[in-house]
């Protein structure tokens, strides 16, 4: 599903800058200093429009949340569902995934969520899944000692995939369901996607890994 | 699905001294010699009535088969069967699979084997699980170098269970497939069970690993 593109959707970001940050490598290593607090940074990539993190941000106040989203259209909808609610301890940040090693210092992020990336499918865009081995680097890089990533999909390919991934990388698996619904797990906090699938019966796959 | 009991499987078994290994310890550490050539040492643990492994030994006679399995009246109906093929590659030994590493040196089996084995759901029988601890101390110990485990299963808890043991005891995943038959993999030898999973429509789930 790709949504309706807002015109002037960069500018109209601007009108938010309580909750959007505009140059996020100025906070390189400070995010701390920013957040003016010493909680975990948790990172969502691929924010969406936003409902995951901002009931995340919401249930957990000792936690720092930064969402980005490489659309503009896309997190100018997350920002006025934000701008409803007004939670301090959530800022979001309009960037490519490429970029993330550039905004967050080595060791800076604690926990990293992927929602429903986008499973490229075709051999030749692999480089563009958000488990290819340029994101792993990154993530392997920005993550703290023992810091989590959190994957949720509903493509088995996309899951199959990272599956393998995160093991060749290194990273030790603490939690894998194939259908994250049906299992006794609690408080599971959804996406908008997730939504409509849960609707249509469909299966989610779950992992849950560690640096 | 529990067979029938044989009665007198045991003595029965002793009738077939051409497929069976009695003993099987006496020839740990050279099974090579046993087999009289320089052939990889392939292992089925859990044969059940050995469709899988005589498929599998019929195809390639550059390798040699060890079917293991615990129950004497399963192994007495693959032994059986294997008798009316005469396939000179493979043996059969009714064993625990606890004891492999007495039976096989470090390092002396190229490929493991593990279909459809018992998930032993309760959360109590988990050392029963052939992927719990125990078994992956054995699997290390016995394979050699880039030896490689092949996993199917149709019980997803299981399944779970055993991406997770596989990751945290260091090895590395080769191939995964949450729908083995559904994906475009080729000339798949199916086991018995596997075979009435298939008439129903169930997915297979695959994980191949490399140690």
């Amino acid at each position: 599903m790709r949504l309706r593109k807002i015109k002037d959707a960069e500018i109209k970001l601007q009108q938010y800058p309580q909750y959007v940050v505009f140059d996020p490598a100025q906070h390189y290593g400070r995010w701390l200093t920013f957040f003016n607090n010493d909680y975990p940074l948790y990172l969502e990539i691929g924010m969406g429009k936003g409902k995951f993190i901002i009931e995340q941000a919401a249930r957990n106040q000792g936690v720092n949340f930064v969402g980005c989203e490489v659309y503009e259209s896309i997190t100018l909808r997350a920002v006025r569902k934000i701008a409803d609610k007004d939670i301090g301890n959530l800022k979001m940040i309009n960037c490519n995934a490429q970029d993330l090693d550039k905004i967050f210092a080595a060791g800076e992020v604690k926990k990293i969520y992927l929602n429903f990336s986008d499973p490229w499918p075709k051999a030749r865009h692999e480089k563009r899944r958000l488990t290819s081995k340029d994101y792993m680097d990154i993530y392997r890089c920005i993550l703290c000692d023992n810091g989590e990533i959190e994957l949720k999909t509903d493509n088995p390919c996309f899951f199959e995939y990272s599956l393998i991934q995160f093991n060749n990388y290194g990273f030790h698996f603490t939690d894998v369901s194939l259908d994250l619904h049906g299992s006794d797990r609690e408080n599971i906090i959804t996406t908008e996607y997730e939504e409509k699938f849960l609707e249509n019966e469909q299966k989610i796959y779950y992992l849950k890994v560690k640096k």
